[in-house]
């Protein structure tokens, strides 16, 4: 999927990445087309693989120009041009801003005016409601007072957003409904920790929510750095959840109050998750799982399981064993 | 108590109940006045017994008109009118909106208007602020910056109400303060899963808040499904803590940041919940309870105890256990 | 440091404190110039001690005059004025509110309005940004839609405050960002406990962020009771982290979603918490501390320790022993 909502700089060539790295100049400086995650990325752009965990999706990548270190080098062909770094992801994060300048800023849209109604006739809309650049509204949705949907929000058909929403970089389906106070697009919680200063980590994705979806009083939702922060059709959240960027949640899940997903964790379809518990990044819930409340899920999950505890385990032993 | 802020739907009769619910019809086709839990039913209307746990409000109800299961009914004398189904709650919520129409409707309250200070003179009123129907505010109470009280609103005297609040469906004593951010009211977040599609729960509880409260920022407290969610005199709770529909806490009660509830729990006087504790739903936790920071209560908790630990046991036991 | 933002009562003197105590009268009527913590007290002001673990600090005081009992004041030599008491704490609320009359009272901003752009034309504004009196902000600055800046703040140059933001009794430093929906600067939740009315603590400290900070959507950061709520220099804070009064965080801390932080806690420099940690009250955690996710920190926690669970313990430890 193209990037609709973060501005590109084109025309850049092998030997910008390689300069902007540190790195010597190729002999042959061809165009790269754009960064993206391994599953995402064509055979014109630049990718990266940083964990052994993501070999697979490595070995399938279209893309012939991977960003990686010495010890990962090793699983892919002599076809493959590699660019060989130290700290993988930093150098990501350097590529990102090369191709989106912008991906850094992070201001309030000082751009969004009260609604131009002739423009948004077909839409109930509160007092003092502000809406930026670059938002498309489908028919029949409402905007309670004080809500701003700031540049680059498309919204389907018959959506009911709340009173004091926040919404930017978010594509959201039909039927949805953002409770009062939800503030969603924000750029995620990526940082390289740093001893002197942490390093901000570039967001160019969104969040893209889908049909009959609700999202919960106060909820805090970030988009994605280089992948997609996304809600499946049917889930449902409660209030004070906080989902961090690149998560993945599947369809018809319910998730209860104050859970918090940490970055990149990709949950299942059926899901039902208890109050307060809380997902680690870079994980994976299976279909159908039950994760009860104040539970901390620290491992991967298979589908169809119960699992209870911090850290979550079998629901059946984490019961047995706390009597 | 008669529902003030949910309009019913009169002159149902049992025929239409057990039409709804694909029952065949009764030969005597009586008036049923409205639907009410077990404590609350008067003898004109229906109430549901869904567990044993509440068989003792059952044998004591004065409805004489049941909605329950097979297994069920047998604690019911013959004078009994019995609607036997399989899935209670399920007939429940369709015999609530049956009676409540509009009980599932979430909206913006797009009749919410800049206070008219004539008919509001005693109050001091902030930049922005929004009334919306059936609102009645008592003497010298305040209302910060862009508070929006939505309809169905009711005020005692010399209450502080913050910033960006949202209030709806709720009825408040004296002396209370509400803090920035605040949200009360909504409907809660009760389902009946679903394969392919989760089902709403309907929602025509209240709030009702007592006096000399206070409710800390960015609180979310939902109101009720067929009760109420109480919270006595003089309980105060801190930022970021999260009720859930039907609870009931006592008075003077100290509950501190990032408390969550679940549904339907009833929590005694004089508790004192540290920080990031957890109820699970329906439980009932005594008087004079202490529960310490980060508990998770999955059991009903006597009187006077002091608990800890996930699930949370005797403090001292936990914390011997723990070293 | 002097107290910029809460108006002291001067020329109160000895026996105004002893008689606000129900204590016998001094021969020697001599003035005290004010209320302050042990070390941060002059040698005209009343301190207190009410703990031994500050028996160091109580040696060290400048001040001559203490508030302690019967048990504690044994460490201090004959030269100092002791003021006996039985609950220290309950005292100094009373002295404190004695000094500052007007500490307990807590109300929006009535005096907030738009922001003159003559006075403030240097920074960028929302719509229907709002401010108080005694706001003084640098270069460079923005607000975005909805802000409300209330009475006392100071902010540097090349802040970025975003939308629904609200604070109030806060210095805070140069290149700081403060997400969506925050609300900084209410007072704490301190309270003596009391069967028939718990009693609040006034709250006269401030909150103090530094340079380069980055405060996330819908945090909640309480100012300080008679010391000061303080975020060190470069530290990032992701969104729904609540922290209580007088709490201390370090240089380049990264503090993931959903923390909490009960009052008086002391963190060090380079630390860094997983989502939905706590800390509990009066705890010091030292320099480049890892605290896993869900975790409970219920003891002090050594410099460099990485820990895990709850209660916190040391990682590996934890790991093993939940396998």
């Amino acid at each position: 999927m193209k990037n609709i909502f973060f501005k590109k700089k084109n025309n850049l060539k092998i030997n910008d990445i390689l300069k902007c790295l540190n790195l010597e100049k190729s002999k042959n400086n061809f165009y790269v087309n754009d960064i993206r995650d391994l599953t995402e990325a064509g055979k014109n752009d630049v990718t990266f693989l940083h964990s052994k965990k993501y070999s697979n999706a490595a070995k399938n990548t279209k893309s012939k120009l991977i960003i990686t270190n010495q010890k990962l080098k090793t699983i892919f062909s002599n076809k493959i041009y590699i660019i060989e770094v130290d700290n993988i992801l930093l150098s990501v994060a350097k590529i990102t801003e090369l191709f989106y300048p912008s991906s850094l800023d992070e201001n309030f849209d000082i751009n969004a005016t009260k609604v131009n109604k002739k423009k948004f006739s077909k839409i109930n809309i509160g007092k003092n409601v502000l809406f930026g650049k670059n938002v498309k509204i489908g028919k029949s949705c409402s905007f309670g007072h004080n809500t701003i949907i700031e540049s680059n929000v498309v919204i389907g058909d018959d959506c009911k957003i709340g009173n004091n929403v926040i919404i930017k970089n978010c594509i959201i389906g039909n039927k949805t409904v953002i409770l009062d106070g939800a503030v969603i697009g924000k750029k995620g919680f990526g940082f390289f920790p740093n001893k002197d200063k942490n390093i901000r980590y570039p967001h160019i994705g969104s969040v893209i929510i889908g049909n009959n979806v609700e999202i919960g009083c106060n909820n805090t939702i970030d988009r994605g750095s280089l992948s997609n922060t996304i809600i499946g059709d049917g889930t449902f959240l409660d209030n004070q959840v906080h989902i961090a960027h690149n998560v993945k949640i599947g369809k018809n899940c319910i998730i209860t109050g104050q859970v918090g997903f940490a970055g990149s964790s990709s949950i299942g379809n059926g899901v039902m998750i208890g109050g307060q518990a809380g997902i680690s990044g870079h994980l994976n819930v299976g279909d159908n799982v039950q994760i009860a409340g104040g539970s901390g899920v620290i491992r991967d999950i298979p589908s169809n399981s119960k699992v209870m505890g911090y850290p979550a385990k079998d629901i059946r032993k984490f019961l047995k064993e706390s009597k």
